[in-house]
C-alpha cells in the first residue's frame, strides 16, 4: 500500500506512521512543519520507507503534487491550537475546511478512493448527552475548530456520494501521549517549569473528558479499517472514562516532583469560549469492531506526563 | 429593524423582502444578480424601502461594506444550482462555505448579532429515517451543495458558542412558488416549451420529496423569529406530504395543456450523482410554533405551475 499521510511529521500522523512503515505500508508525508518534527520521523526517512515533502496542504497544486498513485490518504493536518480560533478567524476556514477540499479534490483528479479524517469530539457541541454516541444530533460544534471538523466530514461524505469514494471519519476524544506538542499536559508542564510554585489552570478546573492514548488511536484506526468497508464509515475512538483537569493537574505536578506547587483557578466552568466543559464518546461501535484501548483515562494521563517531562525537560 | 438580506434579489429572498418591507423594516439587499433580478424588487427600490447592492459574498470587502449598522442578517445566498457540484466542485465551498464565513466575520467585526441562516434538507444525506427530526444524525450530505449548507450550519453555531451570535438555522423542504429561477417545474416548463411532444424526466420519476410554497417559507421563517429566542434555533421548514416527480410531471404537462406530450424517463433512482430520491421532513417543531402551511405539495406544485407558466410562457 502506499499511503499519504497530511500532517505525518505531527504527534498523532508520526505514530501512526511507525504503525504503517513496520506493516510493510510505503509511505508519503506531506506536512509543512509548523508543528511536526522531522525527528519524529527522521529513522523511517533514513530507512527509505518515507518521504517527507515539506509542503502546505491550504495550497491546492502542494496537495496535488503528492496524490499520484497513492492507494490511501490519512489526512490528519490541521490547525491543533483549538483555543487559535477565538483570535484569529480564518485558519481553521483555511487549514482545516478548505485544506480537506484540496485533499478531496487532489484525490478525485488523481482517482484515489480512499481516506482516513481525523474528525474530533467536539464536533458534537456542548448540549450532547453523554457518553455520546455517533448517531447524536444535531451537531452544533460552539470551536471555530470543531465548525471547521464537521465540515470536513461534510465534505468528505459529499465526495463519497457524488464520487464514490470510501471513507473513514473518526471523531477523537483527546488524544495525549509521547511527543505530544499541545494541549493541556503539555501546557502544564511548561508553566511547572517556569514556576515550579504555582500552576494556573484555566477554568475552575472541574472540565471533566475523556482521554485516550496515541498508541490506542492509531491502532484503533488500523483495526477498524481492516474490520469495516462501508461506503462511508463513522467512529468514535475513545477510552472508558473521563478524568477533570484538577485531576490532571494533580498528576503531572506529582509526575514534576514539584510537590509544593500550589494550583490556582482562573475560574469559569470553562477554559475560553468554544472550550466544551465536559464530554465523554460512546465507544460502543468501536469495541463491537472487537478492538479496546489499554490505557483508561487516568493511566493516559500519567503516561503523557511522565514522557512529556522527558522530552520536554525540567 | 434594519434587515440586511443577501441573495435578496432571487427567489426566496424577494419573497422574504415583500413581508419585511409591509412590516416596515428597513432592508439592504447584497445581490451579485447571477439567478436574482431587480424586477423582483423593483417596486421597494423605487419606494426607497430597500437599497440594493449589487456585490458578491464571496468578496469579504464587499459584505463588510453593507453590514454597519445592520439589526438581522437573512442570509439566503447561495449557489441554487445543486446539480453543478457534479461537475464544478469548488462553486458551493466559495459560494457557501467561505460566503458565510464572510458574513460571520464581517458581523462579528460590526457587532451585529443576530443571523437567519437558509439551510436545506438535503444535510440529513439520504439514509435518515422519514420525517426526518433535526435530531437525526449523523448528517451526512451526499450533494458538494448539502457539505456547504452542513459547513455554514457549523460556522454559525460556532459562531455563536465563541462569539455570543444569535441564530435561526432554517432546514427547507424543496421551496417552490411564484418568480421561482430554477428546480423541476422551471425545468419541466422550459422543456415542454422546447418540446412540447415529449418531456425528459431525469430519474425514473419515483423520486419522491416534500414540497412547500415560498410564502409558506417566508411565513414560517417569520413567525418562528417572533416565536423562539435560544442562542441557537434549529427548525425544519416543510409541509406535511411529499410528491413524486412523475406526479409533477402529469401536473406540469396538465397546466401548460400540451396533453398529447408524452414522459420519457433516463432511468435510475435519482437524477443525477448527489441527488437525494425520498426526502420528507418531520415539522413537529414548527408546528409546535403555532405555525401551519396553507399549502400541501401537490397544491403548492399546481400554483407553482401555474405562475412560472405565466412568468416563462409558451
Amino acid at each position: 500500500m502506499r499511503a499519504l499521510v497530511t500532517g505525518g511529521a505531527g504527534f498523532i500522523g508520526s505514530h501512526l506512521i511507525d504503525r504503517l512503515v513496520s506493516r510493510g505500508d510505503q509511505v508519503t508525508v506531506l506536512d509543512n512543519m509548523s508543528s511536526g518534527k522531522l525527528e519524529f520521523i527522521q529513522q523511517h526517512v533514513d530507512s527509505g520507507n518515507v518521504t517527507l515533502i515539506n509542503g502546505d496542504i491550504t495550497d491546492f497544486d502542494d496537495v496535488k503534487k503528492v496524490m499520484k498513485d497513492i492507494d490511501c490518504v490519512y489526512h490528519l493536518a490541521a490547525n491543533p491550537d483549538i483555543r487559535l480560533g477565538t483570535k484569529i478567524t480564518d485558519t481553521d476556514l483555511k487549514q482545516g475546511t478548505i485544506a480537506t477540499y484540496n485533499v478531496l479534490e487532489s484525490m478525485r483528479i488523481f482517482g484515489v478512493k480512499r481516506i482516513v479524517f481525523a474528525s474530533s469530539s467536539v464536533v458534537y457541541g456542548e448540549n450532547a448527552p453523554m457518553p455520546t454516541p455517533e448517531s447524536h444530533g444535531p451537531c452544533m460544534p460552539i470551536s471555530l475548530y470543531g465548525a471547521s471538523k464537521q465540515a470536513g466530514e461534510g465534505l468528505i461524505s459529499s465526495w463519497v456520494g457524488t464520487f464514490g469514494l470510501q471513507a473513514w471519519i473518526f471523531r477523537f476524544a483527546n488524544i495525549i501521549g509521547e511527543r505530544g506538542t499541545h494541549g493541556v499536559i503539555f501546557d502544564f508542564i511548561h508553566k511547572l517549569k517556569a514556576n515550579p510554585e504555582c500552576l494556573e489552570v484555566l477554568g475552575n478546573g472541574l472540565q471533566e473528558k475523556s482521554y485516550m492514548e496515541v498508541g490506542d488511536c492509531v491502532d484503533g484506526i488500523l483495526h477498524i479499517l481492516d474490520n469495516s468497508d462501508e461506503p462511508l464509515n463513522l467512529f468514535n475512538l475513545g477510552s472508558h472514562d473521563t478524568s477533570s483537569v484538577r485531576r490532571i493537574a494533580e498528576i503531572v505536578i506529582e509526575e514534576t516532583g514539584y510537590n509544593d506547587a500550589s494550583i490556582e483557578y482562573t475560574g469559569g466552568d470553562r477554559g475560553w469560549a468554544g472550550d466544551i466543559p465536559k464530554a465523554m464518546l460512546s465507544i460502543d461501535k468501536m469495541l463491537s469492531t472487537g478492538y479496546d484501548v489499554r490505557y483508561n483515562s487516568e493511566e493516559a494521563i500519567r503516561h503523557t506526563a511522565k514522557c512529556l517531562i522527558n522530552e520536554i525537560g525540567l
